[in-house]
């Protein structure tokens, strides 16, 4: 049995399903992708992911791509070590979180995000090369991206994107009045996706929501996640990344 | 057992989750909610949905809400007559499939449905009743949508849906010249979600993408749908409306 992993940086979606992968302790070959070598859109990588996007799961020859879906493919196979509830109660409330996070968090963060690291990097690209590089991308939403990143995001969509993830910093923090992790009394693949969707460090483009009063479950939930050895090891970058052949 | 399912007319979400009911010939008892009366945002259905929103499956007491969480709910409770494959290559194919139907093809055909249909209805209501009937929404997003519908969308973001929905039918042709159904071999809960999304009855918003030349396989695709016993009765309605007590 082969996994191979292709991942950027430990943020987002590369890290959300790093985190299942230790564990769960599987062996995985780790193969980094760089982002800032827009690796992603080489023809080499479009033959494995042609949406030209990380991160990618390989298993045996079965490409997987999305985090989300390959965290429960993770959990259809590898049953040991479960992150998702076995009962069906507990399963749906943690896709439903996993349907908001994903549909109303992670692009809101990403934005701002992106805003602050990516337009730099967009616009240090010289005008000719930039448009050579937009023509290898293979999603037209992504093209959109990077050309917004380099003009700078309006700030009517960044007014919108904090208002977005404000929303969700106060659900989360009324759900964890509630119960323990986010989608019940178990850690789930819930819990896995917020933290790396963008809880992990708000406070770099949200200090003024990130606060001991507006959320200090928040805050106490991240450091029980962060003790998990698991996380550790996965925020500091996983396994060490294979050499590319 | 009890299955009581709170829907509207048998379009979209409230569609998405009929079918699978009928699919597996569940008993359940039809709710229905009326949402030209704003039912969605009174009292008493706040109490089983505060989200406001339609559909939610009540089993056995149990709440779901969410159609895309609803039906994998359905197959992790009731096995029998299966809608998701049983291999998780198959369901991960599944997923992906729902994931970019929920995330980049629904919210944007209901642009232009909302346009056509909503926006007349919104704009019929008073401006002081109107107000009244919003400060009852949730979410903020519905509430920015039902104003959005009343002054009319900008053409900007219609015309961004349009695309949005262009591409889709693009990616689904493509899929259809390599498999028999959305996501494989068998049909599935995407084929589903695919058909109650939107191409059901995709000419009304969209009569220049819809084309013989343009997604012939689609259009072939959709027939198969329309005649099953289990699509033909959800159009209809599905099963009567139990009296509201």
């Amino acid at each position: 049995m082969t996994l191979r992993y292709y991942h950027g940086p430990a943020l987002a979606n590369g890290l959300k399903s790093m985190i299942p992968l230790l564990e769960k302790d599987l062996p995985y070959e780790s193969v980094y992708i760089d982002l800032h070598k827009f690796e992603q859109h080489d023809p080499w990588f479009l033959k494995i992911n042609p949406e030209g996007q990380v991160p990618v799961l390989d298993h045996d020859g079965v490409i997987l791509n999305h985090s989300t879906v390959i965290n429960e493919y993770l959990e259809d196979v590898f049953a040991d070590r479960p992150l998702r509830p076995r009962n069906p109660v507990g399963a749906a409330h943690m896709r439903y979180w996993n349907k908001f996070l994903d549909e109303h968090f992670l692009n809101y963060v990403s934005i701002h995000g992106w805003h602050r690291m990516i337009g730099p990097i967009a616009r240090a690209v010289e005008s000719h090369e930039f448009e050579r590089l937009m023509e290898r991308i293979p999603l037209p939403d992504q093209r959109r991206k990077w050309r917004a990143a380099r003009a700078g995001f309006n700030q009517a969509d960044l007014d919108y994107a904090t208002e977005k993830v404000a929303f969700a910093i106060d659900k989360v923090e009324r759900q964890l009045g509630e119960t323990a992790w986010l989608a019940g009394a178990d850690y789930t693949l819930a819990d896995i996706n917020l933290f790396a969707s963008g809880a992990i460090n708000l406070e770099l483009s949200f200090p003024q929501l990130v606060t001991r009063e507006r959320c200090p479950r928040l805050l106490a939930w991240r450091e029980k996640m962060r003790a998990r050895p698991a996380v550790k090891l996965a925020v500091a970058g996983g396994r060490a990344a294979a050499a590319r052949t």
